[in-house]
C-alpha cells in the first residue's frame, strides 16, 4: 500500500486533478493561485481555499488572534497574487470539545479584523468537531473581465521581481504579514505583470511552479535575493551585514540585511548553518512562508515599473532575475557564477 | 475556562455570528443552508461550505467513495434547499502521512462521479497534513436574481412538506443519498415554496431553524411523518407495519413504513427504544442525515402542489404539518391529541 507520504504532496495533486471534472466556463483551475471562472459580462470571479492546522501551520502557543490572520491572510495573498478585489468568505472551523470557547472567539476576531479591512464579507461557514483546530477558509474574489494574474504567461526575456524581504518567516511574519492587495490589484490594473504567484512554499519551490505553469526557464542572481534580517537571528553575525529598516513599514522587528551581499559566499554558507539547525521545525510550520509576491514584467517595461512602483508603494522591490526559453530550467548564479545551491543549503527549500 | 463542549455549536456560532463583518450585495449570510449574494444583473450566487470528519461523519472502514459521495452530497444538498445550479467547487483535503494514496483516490473518484452527474466542475482546493482523514467542499451556485429559496418565509397558514422517507440514515442512506436537486430547483422555479431547509440535524433540529428564520410555529401531526423501514431494523417488528417499496426508487432497503400508522403509540415506544439503543452512534456520526427537504407551501397552492409534483416526480411528498402564527413555538400531535416527544425519545433529535 502507497502512502501519501511516500507519494508525496505534488504528485497526489497531479493524481486527484486528472478525476475531477471541469466546465466550460472555468478560464483557469486547478494549479494556480486561485481558480477563475466566468462571472459577469464584466468580472470574472477568483476561487481560493487554504487551511491552517495546529501543530502544523501554528502552535497551541500561538496567540489565537494571529491564527485567525494567518488562515485568512493566506487566502488573501494568493487573490492578491491574481490582482483581485476580495468579495465573500466562508469558514470552517474544526475543534475539539475541550476548546476554550475564548481562544475561539480571539481567532475569529483575528480573522474578522483582516476580513474588514479588505471589504471581505464572511457569509458562512460550518463547525464540526475534531482531533486538532482548524480552519479552513474559502474565498470569492473578481478581476475585470479576462484580466487576472496568472502563474502562467512568463515570457523568456522577461524581468523577475519580488517585493518585500524573504526568509526567516518563523520569526513571527507568518503570523502577521500583511497581503500585497493593493501591490497585486495595481499590477493587474496597469498590465505590469505577465505571471505571478505568491510566496507560500519558499523561492525556489514557487518560482519551479511558475515556471511549470509558463513553461519557461529563469535564472536568479541570489546576490540580489532580499533577504530578510530574522534569517541571521542565532548566527554568529557576519560582520558585512548591517541592518537597515524595511521599506514596507510592517515591523521593526523586519529590519532587512543590505543586497547585494558584499560576500554571497559567506551568506550561503550561514544560511546553510541556520537551515540545518532550524529544518525540523521549519517542516513541522510549513517551510517559507513569506506571502510576498514574485511576478515577471516584460523588459522594456522593467524600468518604467521600478519607477511607478517607487511613486506609489513604501513596499520595497527587488528584480532577481530573468526568464529564460529552457523550459523547466532553473539556474541559481552569483556575481556571473553558476552556483550548486543544493549543496549550500538552499534545498531546504524545496 | 469555558470549553466548546460547554457552550454547545449553537451558541457557538450566534457568538462568532456577531464578530464577522457584511457586505451590502450579500442577500442572505450565516443562519440559512447557504449564503446568497448579488452575482450578476440576472443571477445571484449561493455559496456553501461543510465538512466530513473521519469518527464523526464516517468511519475508518467507510468505503472511500462514499466518504466523496457524502462530502459533496452534503452541500449540494444545501444547493437543492435553496433551489440553485451548482457550478463551481473546491475541496480541501486533510489526511495523516500515512494515508493509502489509494482509499484518497477512490474518494475523490466518490466526490467526482457526483460532481460530474450535477454539472459541478471542480477547480481548486488544498491538501495538508493532518491527523484524520476530513474533507471540506466549498461550491458556489446560481438561482434567479431574488428567487433563491431560504429558511425565512414561511407564514402562519403555510402546509408543511417534507421529501422521501426520514429515519434509519446510520443503515446506509447517509452515505448514498442523493441531493433533491432536481426537486428544489423545480420548488424555486415554480415559486411553489415560501421557505426551505435540508434535513441534516433530524427533522425537530431543523425544523426549529426554519421555524426561528421565518419568526413562526409550527404544529407537526407525527402520524403523517414517514418513516423509513431501516427505523425498525433491529427492532421486534410492529404487527402492524408492512414494507412497502420507496417511490424515490433509491435503493430496495429504503423499503418505506406505511403512514399514518395504526397505532402511534406503540411506534413512538419502539423508536423511543431505538434511539436510546444507538443513541451514542447517532451521535458520533451525526443525527439524523437524511438529506430530504422539508418546506412551506401557502395552503392555497398546497393541492396543485401535490398533483404538480406526482406528474413530475417519483420522490414521495408527504403534508405533515401546519405553519403556526405562535414564534418558536413547535407543537407535535398525534390523531389530534398533544403529545409530548421529550418523554417519547424525540429529545435524541435535538
Amino acid at each position: 500500500m502507497k502512502t501519501l507520504h511516500q507519494l508525496g504532496e505534488r504528485d497526489l495533486i497531479r493524481q486527484l486533478a486528472r478525476l475531477l471534472p471541469t466546465r466550460a466556463d472555468v478560464r483557469a483551475g486547478i494549479g494556480h493561485d486561485v481558480a477563475v471562472v466566468a462571472g459577469t459580462a464584466h468580472h470574472d470571479f477568483l476561487l481560493k481555499s487554504d487551511a491552517v492546522v495546529e501543530g502544523r501551520h501554528f502552535l497551541p502557543a500561538t496567540p489565537p488572534r494571529q491564527i485567525g490572520h494567518k488562515a485568512l491572510g493566506r487566502v488573501l495573498s494568493d487573490l492578491a497574487a491574481a490582482g483581485g478585489e476580495p468579495l465573500w468568505g466562508l469558514v470552517n472551523l474544526v475543534a475539539p470539545r475541550s476548546a476554550s470557547v475564548a481562544r475561539l472567539r480571539a481567532v475569529y476576531q483575528g480573522l474578522a479584523a483582516l476580513a474588514r479591512q479588505h471589504q471581505l464579507a464572511i457569509v458562512g461557514g460550518d463547525t464540526t468537531e475534531g482531533p486538532a483546530l482548524e480552519l479552513h477558509v474559502f474565498a470569492v474574489g473578481r478581476a475585470p473581465r479576462g484580466t487576472a494574474l496568472l502563474r502562467s504567461g512568463a515570457r523568456a526575456g522577461d524581468v523577475l521581481f519580488v517585493t518585500g524581504a524573504l526568509g526567516g518567516s518563523l520569526a513571527g511574519k507568518h503570523l502577521r504579514f500583511v497581503p500585497r492587495l493593493a501591490e497585486g490589484q495595481w499590477l493587474r490594473a496597469g498590465r505590469w505583470a505577465t505571471a505571478t504567484i505568491d510566496l507560500s512554499d519558499g523561492l525556489a519551490t514557487d518560482l519551479a511552479h511558475l515556471l511549470e505553469m509558463s513553461r519557461v526557464g529563469a535564472e536568479v542572481q541570489t546576490e540580489k535575493i532580499p533577504v530578510a534580517a530574522a534569517v541571521f537571528q542565532g548566527l554568529p553575525a557576519p560582520s558585512e551585514v548591517e541592518g537597515e529598516k524595511e521599506t514596507a513599514g510592517f515591523s521593526k522587528a523586519w529590519t532587512l540585511a543590505p543586497s547585494p551581499f558584499p560576500s554571497f559566499g559567506k551568506y550561503a554558507e550561514n544560511i546553510s548553518k541556520l537551515w540545518k539547525k532550524r529544518a525540523a521545525l521549519l517542516h513541522a510550520l510549513g517551510d517559507g512562508e513569506d506571502f510576498e509576491l514574485l511576478f515577471t514584467v516584460p523588459r522594456r517595461k522593467a524600468a518604467a515599473l521600478e519607477k511607478a512602483w517607487r511613486k506609489k508603494f513604501r513596499t520595497r522591490l527587488t528584480a532577481i532575475g530573468t526568464i529564460t526559453a529552457d523550459a523547466g530550467q532553473l539556474a541559481w548564479s552569483a556575481a556571473g557564477k553558476t552556483l550548486d545551491l543544493k549543496a549550500a543549503g538552499f534545498e531546504h527549500f524545496r
